[in-house]
C-alpha cells in the first residue's frame, strides 16, 4: 500500500466514481497492489523480504506486509 | 486477482526480473489489486459486494474477497 500521506489519485478516482452512482458511504478509498509469488520449497521469509526491498517495493512511498501460506 | 487462466504480463515481467537478478527459486507470479474502503458505520457485507459487482471488479476477468475490519 502507499504511505499515509502518499497522494493516490486512483484511490481518489475510484471514490469519486462510486460516490456518482450512489454509493456516498464510502468516505475514502486507497488502492495497493498484491504480488502472489510461487516459490520453491524451503523459500525463506528473509529471502522474500530481500525480494521486496530489491525489486518489488518502493520504499520511498510504499509499505508491505508479507504473508506466507 | 486475475483469474487463472487469464494472462498477466506484469507477473510475467515481475518473475523475469526477479529471475535476471538471482531470485531463481520463484516459479510464477500473479499480480492483483487491492482496494481500501473507509465506509460509514454500519455498511453491510452485501453493500461492499455491491459496490464490487458494479464498479470495482470486472468479473469476466478477475475474481474477489471482501475483507472487513
Amino acid at each position: 500500500m502507499l504511505k499515509p500521506g502518499v497522494l493516490d489519485p486512483q484511490g481518489e478516482a475510484i471514490c469519486h466514481s462510486l460516490d456518482a452512482i450512489g454509493f456516498d458511504d464510502v468516505t475514502s478509498v486507497r488502492q495497493g497492489k498484491v504480488i502472489e509469488l510461487d516459490v520453491a520449497e524451503g523459500t525463506t521469509r528473509e529471502r522474500v523480504r530481500d525480494m521486496c526491498d530489491t525489486l518489488l517495493v518502493n520504499s520511498i512511498i510504499e509499505t508491505y506486509t508479507i504473508d506466507m501460506e
